[in-house]
């Protein structure tokens, strides 16, 4: 029965890994297909968009069963609380990929606006913090989690700096009103997958520490943890 | 033991009721200081943050307590992995009740923009279905979860229909710019208020019906469920 439900426990965090493979590469297309706007790679962006929807229902059956039929022990029923959570912030912020993926296809037939290089920089730190925050949770490793709570910081101070620079934009170039505003946009998405990833670390210093640091993050440039 | 389990339930049950009175109420005064100009409701919004807050962490520890020690059956325990989950909903959405007050305090010091009725009416579509999710939940009211869904579209539609008059707003007004995005994001906030309240009631019908009509909604305007 023991060996049956460590079994289990793993078969959960490789699908939640799985998810979170498929949300890197959805971010990565995203911005690809807005910054080199090269619209072959949306198709492949919503074809992971299914995946992810369907592995958020297998994860959440998974938790559901584990803890009915084991009925785990404290730390073991912290892990798969965790992971249910967790389950949710990774198809929230692969919905954030999807939600990039139609400002890009509007943005792609449109005359470029003018360089926006911080964009491509924020998508590195935010698929960087979704990888390391399943690494941390599934190895449960807290220096990992609380550098990826660190990081947050760099997605807001980036949307902070995209908004300011496209509002320069739009008042120098009123006819670039509308692309700049879907820019903006999508330095908001690109923050908020950077608050799921800090959402799943704080989740790890609770499983590991028993620590509930939520409310308790250093004040950060811009809006709410949650997002603008 | 099944007397003090179900007394349990009914703890939950007002704890996550009085989560979502301060949340809708947050919602009102946030709305109501950015359109009456009004800064004197602004602190009431930031105490009940912290009670939001630290009820987050009082239900999750009550969560995991009534599993960890009464092993429920598999109604009960599927109506309390909603509760987590719709906690987590709750807090997120209060938080846009917070990140609208940001954008109040800042707006409110500067020339009004022009009318943007749309605002309030959105506010009052999100703040009814935060009040009817939570209602559908501690009833089991599945056709009450269902409305709730259905009017998520209808913030969908105002949040299209606010970014597009602000474009127009600052095209006319290049000066405007600025004060525009803050409403546009505002809109932005009232949207994913809705779809927060949207995914606690695809958990009510879940746990009444044990369908997961997650990734079934019928096709909204706008983005994706999740938000902007």
């Amino acid at each position: 029965m023991e060996r049956h439900f460590d079994a289990c426990l793993d078969s959960l965090k490789h699908l939640l890994l799985s998810m979170s493979a498929l949300a890197e590469q959805m971010i990565a297309d995203a911005v690809k297909a807005l910054v080199e706007r090269d619209a072959a790679v949306l198709p492949r962006v919503y074809e992971h968009e299914e995946r992810v929807n369907q592995l958020q229902k297998d994860v959440d059956e998974m938790c559901f069963t584990l803890i009915a039929l084991h009925q785990p022990a404290a730390a073991d029923l912290r892990f798969i609380l965790a992971a249910s959570k967790i389950n949710t912030d990774l198809e929230r912020l692969a919905d954030q990929a999807v939600n990039i993926c139609h400002k890009a296809e509007r943005l792609i037939t449109q005359p470029p606006v003018k360089d926006f290089a911080i964009i491509p920089e924020m998508a590195v730190i935010a698929r960087g913090m979704v990888k390391d925050s399943l690494h941390a949770y599934v190895n449960r490793d807290v220096d990992t989690a609380r550098d990826v709570i660190m990081r947050d910081r760099r997605l807001n101070e980036g949307k902070v700096a995209v908004t300011e620079n496209l509002a320069q934009v739009m008042m120098a170039n009123p006819a670039a009103i509308p692309r700049a505003l879907d820019i903006v946009l999508v330095s908001h998405n690109l923050e908020r997958i950077g608050d799921h990833a800090k959402n799943i670390a704080e989740n790890v210093i609770f499983v590991v520490q028993g620590k509930d640091v939520r409310h308790y993050a250093p004040p950060a440039a811009g809006d709410k943890a949650a997002g603008a």
